[in-house]
């Protein structure tokens, strides 16, 4: 049994947001210290211009992908493994452009081939910008869609992990008219099974998952919707129930986060983006962490955008990046 | 300038629920008596065999419909005003039948037309069954719609009130599919007309109100959906603030209801049922109140429903009757 602690990868996110300054923050800081060694695969002059910038300590080491894969995977110490996508000709924290989309997009490519390789245990994903990916002409809209695609998993679904709530979403980034088209007693099920895997692997045996209706008070046995309960979520549940996942629903959305409720539920099976998000934000903001089931490789993320408005003024808070790590380091072990 | 404490009606609910035994705890608890006098429209006989049961005491006084107006309106005790609409012949704690269900609305008729003539000074609605009005063949799916056809009322809307968060309810009661096409500038703005006056009496002038967006990250730009929030959501919005209304928005409803944003947003506007409920009922579970903002009346209610599992037996919490009871107390001196 390996005791050394995991080596999660951070991607620097982009350049010109809060990335940069969040990376060089964990490389040193002891709670993150704690759980793994931290090695950001980013660009080791932005790193540097933005420690000088803000007074924070350089990184310790610093590793080309040749010297990575030859000396710095086997080493204990924290450092950057430096991606030469960029030049900060014309860069200005704060802006981003196809450039710094192009460089944020190189940083995750080299993150999930390591991982696949093994060559670390886990990435966490800094910040990029949706904008400045679509300015690269890079067509992902986001991290998740990036992972799915150049690992070819199928079968994944998000998750938001916090203290006080856990969530995972047959639905996410699609229009609210949309939704009730997506779902289908299959995807559901298939959220159930991803998500009673992953708490048993975060909490241990027999976690308890509730399922979220889709209309006020569950459909009140038909009286609101289309019967999506009756139809769809009730024959998922009864699915997962014959394969011995203790499944409580479909309850109604508005009285399954109560803290009565929080309390005997390890994780929420939402069917759309903002009835879980909603509880999440609003319950534990600062302390929740995405990450994506359904990957042969581990993968958390911060929970915040580039926040280009603070970007490289030293006024962003890491405590998401921790959180994200303190997870992926849980996750890597189990 | 009156200064008696508002003489506020309590409908007893379905019979066969917790409602007797909380009107009954109401009637002598300091807290409601500190900013009202209690009468309680319902079934004196029903009320005693239940304190009997609960060895709770018996209302002080107990008026007909014809000593109500002649004396009972001028006096000061709490009281039952004695509504005989039900034969107890064969009736169960715990059951509900057309009967019951015939006399929780002979209740609300009552109290509607006292209200209506000024001889109380607002209504709390206390638990009734849908399913016993529909038994009964009562063609009203709950309280609001009662409340709003007898006063002829046609600008309502509902409100979830709690110290924690305040929301207001573009759609209620419908489908989540129907959402969308049940959405108009008019209504929205209808909606924030009727939440900025009710917080204006409630708080003081020049509330703050956020409007909620339909889907995830409230479109981003049009990114997902059909682009509700620049066709319905913003246009609303603008007219509001020719009004001279403070309204931010639209805003995702996940990053909404964070703690920041909480601490300077007087009330939420929120285009559907669960997304106002889910925070309310996940931050304010035990102390939210149900107001029907609009009508000619003032009329509050408790959040919960009839609970027959536990009616008669003593355990029903009466913290959602005492709330609704001072919310009622407030906007009847307002």
């Amino acid at each position: 049994m390996n005791t050394s602690p995991p080596t999660i990868a951070i991607t620097m996110g982009d350049p010109a947001g809060v990335g940069p300054e969040l990376c060089l923050r964990a490389l040193t800081a002891p709670k993150v210290r704690e759980v793994c060694r931290p090695i950001i695969i980013g660009d080791a002059q932005i790193l540097n211009r933005c420690a000088h910038q803000l007074s924070l300590p350089k990184p310790e080491h610093v590793w080309e992908l040749a010297s990575w894969s030859q000396e710095g995977r086997h080493a204990t110490s924290s450092g950057v493994l430096h991606i030469p996508a960029f030049t900060q000709d014309s860069f200005q924290p704060g802006q981003i452009t196809a450039e710094t989309g192009r460089a944020s997009f190189a940083y995750i490519e080299t993150a999930i081939a390591l991982a696949k390789q093994a060559e670390i245990a886990a990435v966490t994903t800094g910040p990029i910008s949706k904008e400045a990916l679509a300015l690269a002409n890079i067509p992902f809209p986001g991290h998740t869609e990036i992972f799915a695609t150049r690992t070819a998993s199928d079968r994944w679904c998000m998750m938001q992990f916090a203290p006080e709530i856990v969530c995972t979403f047959v639905t996410v980034h699609v229009g609210y008219a949309e939704v009730p088209q997506l779902l289908s007693v299959e995807r559901i099920l298939e959220v159930i099974e991803l998500t009673a895997d992953a708490m048993r692997r975060l909490k241990g045996p027999d976690p308890v998952l509730v399922v979220c209706g889709l209309n006020p008070h569950a459909g009140e046995h038909g009286l609101f919707g289309n019967r999506e309960e009756e139809r769809l979520v009730i024959p998922a549940i009864a699915a997962a129930r014959e394969q011995g996942i203790k499944v409580i629903g479909p309850l109604p959305a508005d009285t399954a986060f109560i803290p009565e409720r929080r309390r005997t539920t390890d994780a929420f099976v939402c069917l759309y983006h903002d009835q879980g998000h909603i509880p999440v934000k609003a319950l534990a903001f600062d302390s929740a962490v995405n990450t994506t089931l359904g990957l042969p490789i581990v993968r958390t993320s911060v929970d915040h955008g580039t926040a280009c408005d603070i970007a490289w003024t030293g006024q962003a808070r890491p405590d998401s990046l921790y959180a994200a790590l303190r997870l992926a380091a849980v996750l890597s072990n189990s």
